[in-house]
């Protein structure tokens, strides 16, 4: 039998991949699960952008440009424009989702080892675009009990190496909820142009900021043009999550021509899906309003019910919709097991998302997970009671 | 300025982009283009697909599963049962394309320097997801002057070396329109048992077979179930190029969890197009048909037409919708630009794809062009006219 590669057998499976077959068990039993594990959200997704696929009129489902429609990329710079992003269509192409915008980025500016520097604990998905590409994750360590704040310049400048091309973050952060100041971008920005590296931002959270904050985009320092790399998606902005529509700004003209070319191999991003989002872009600011407070009053209910929990640490996130907490188990693979295999209450319980695949340093994050709020404040705090009950009985 | 990736540089540009400011520059001048160099078909999407978006009852555009909707997959199960392909929908994966599936593929069973032997000359993009993963096409030449017949088993074995992980083929093949028989597959199958290698076969064309013959799956051949890939697409099947579904197809199980690792990192298949295709399937036969007896048509009026021009050859093709025509001329490259730049007939010309980008051999194929007959008979008469008349003018 062939055998399959190296790379393969490299590739993380997702993390919470393997609690699925646990989370069907339980709902054999007839057990009720809150998924407090995904970033799936429960919101509904924008009348207008549903209603413009409803009402198409394509006779042929053609190849739409590479790039993306010009029709939908020249709307995607007026967004940008409305959040002081100034950029034009040509520095926008549309990808099958953010996931492919990285996989195109990281093709395009990194060769097998290079290095990228990554804020940790971030999205587990880096890690796979990382083996996907060859390319080595530098970590630049995060820690809960400073709410996950930025390291500081000298952290970073002690892990760049001559391998080193590109820093990344996400901001607000997937899964801290940690939102980076102006001046942190500032500071990131410095590096970056004086160690001549990429900035790439994936800012899909963009509007999910909360307490008054406003979001700051690397593309609006100052100086940073050949540098900066954002990645963005519709998937969470607009509840889109199955449409797969991305896309990567830059006015580096050589980083966009190169990503054009991986984004001509595939030929074009989804017709249908590009039709949703263009449309998804009229979405009232009523739309977000309305999301923004719901987003505030889970975190704000999910926040004060976990804080009441003892031996329980929780980061106060200030922009999406996730947070990190540490619990006092040993390792938090084997609770999210038990709690889905062997724990109820009323016939309830709860799938949370182990943290250690969100970190690339071995042993850190063994003790936290993942809390994505996607869910009611009802469903919130039964889960929150779940968990602390869990905790009382749960033994190492 | 940060430079970009080896990887980057080296990633070829769509052979046909850069005749495209060209095409532009014509219609501003207000001339007619056929357009005879991409496989975009110009039939109708069949209704039950188009309809099955419309009336979609989505309220929330969630994930799908990244390994594409169960009852999707059970459906292609059922379809591939039908073209006598014996598999459960646990056998498919679910990908944004073939691109997507190659581009799993390659990278599941090959790591950089590993070879990949493809029958010449094949889709230009193999290039593009060659280099993407950092594999070496080896190519198996194959000769116009024989109707671009599969080589022989003594060819592909000379071929093979330590780094050869996979054969790869496209049946019926694009650019050729070449069809494999029962006996090529079986020979194939052969080759790849006893040296231990994967068999891929690229069947997006599978109903697109004429002259009463029959397309044969990799799948069918007896005693490669471990061995064969099969890559899919609904692009050409039901002139849905625009929904960006494909499938991967295998009983090898460490295959198919490899390439679900991938998938899951891109989290899922869009999902309007998932509607889309799972419909598609219960188009009726009556559809196919029709565009069959559409196609044979075309290719008769076309290679009928060709065959008037003095010094042309044309390779016969008895499936897809392509063929290679070699023509009087020194560089293809050249005379496609001069055709748009430079020649009109009534104030219309015509648009080819220039045929070295189909070749891993260099020098082979640069006075070959491909044509895509997904045209109306009358438009391939008059764009095959304007094609003898520029070359009775054409100066290289």
């Amino acid at each position: 039998m062939p055998t399959i590669s190296k790379k393969g057998r490299d590739m993380p499976s997702s993390p919470i991949r393997k609690l699925v077959p646990y989370a069907e068990q339980a709902i054999e039993k007839g057990r009720k699960i809150y998924y407090l594990n995904i970033g799936q959200p429960d919101i509904r997704t924008p009348e207008i952008a549903l209603e413009a696929v409803k009402n198409n009129d394509i006779e042929i489902l053609s190849y739409s440009r590479s790039e993306g429609s010009e029709t939908y990329r020249k709307k995607l710079a007026q967004y940008y424009s409305k959040h002081a992003i100034h950029v034009t269509y040509k520095d926008i192409v549309v990808t099958t989702g953010a996931s492919e915008a990285l996989l195109f980025l990281f093709s395009s500016i990194m060769d097998p080892e290079d290095e990228v520097i990554i804020s940790e604990p971030f999205y587990a998905n880096y890690i796979a675009f990382s083996k996907a590409s060859g390319v080595n994750i530098i970590p630049a360590v995060c820690n809960i009990d400073d709410n996950f704040a930025l390291p500081s310049i000298e952290t970073f400048e002690k892990l760049i190496t001559p391998k080193t091309k590109a820093i990344l973050i996400c901001n607000p952060g997937n899964p801290t909820g940690c939102l980076y100041t102006e001046d942190d971008i500032k500071k990131l920005a410095a590096i970056a142009i004086k160690h001549d590296l990429f900035l790439v931002a994936d800012e899909v959270y963009r509007e999910f900021v909360y307490d008054g904050h406003k979001h700051f985009s690397i593309l609006q320092a100052e100086g940073i043009d050949q540098h900066a790399v954002v990645i963005d998606s519709v998937s969470k902005r607009y509840s889109m999550c199955g449409a797969r529509i991305g896309c990567l700004v830059s006015k580096n003209k050589t980083v966009m021509q190169t990503v054009l070319k991986f984004a001509q191999a595939r030929l074009s991003p989804p017709t249908y899906a590009q039709i949703a989002s263009e449309a998804a872009l009229d979405t009232p600011q009523s739309y977000f309003d309305d999301v923004i407070k719901e987003y505030v009053e889970r975190r704000n209910t999910l926040i004060s019910e976990l804080q009441k929990i003892d031996k329980l640490k929780v980061a106060l996130p200030q922009g999406a919709f996730y947070c990190i907490v540490e619990l006092p188990v040993k390792n938090t693979d084997d609770f999210a097991q038990w709690l889905l295999e062997h724990f109820e209450v009323d016939n309830e319980t709860i799938m949370v998302a182990p943290a250690e695949g969100f970190y690339s340093t071995p042993g850190i994050g063994v003790n936290q997970i993942r809390i994505a709020y996607v869910l009611d404040k009802e469903s919130l705090i039964k889960a929150v009671h779940i968990l602390k009950e869990a905790l009382k009985v749960y033994k190492d």
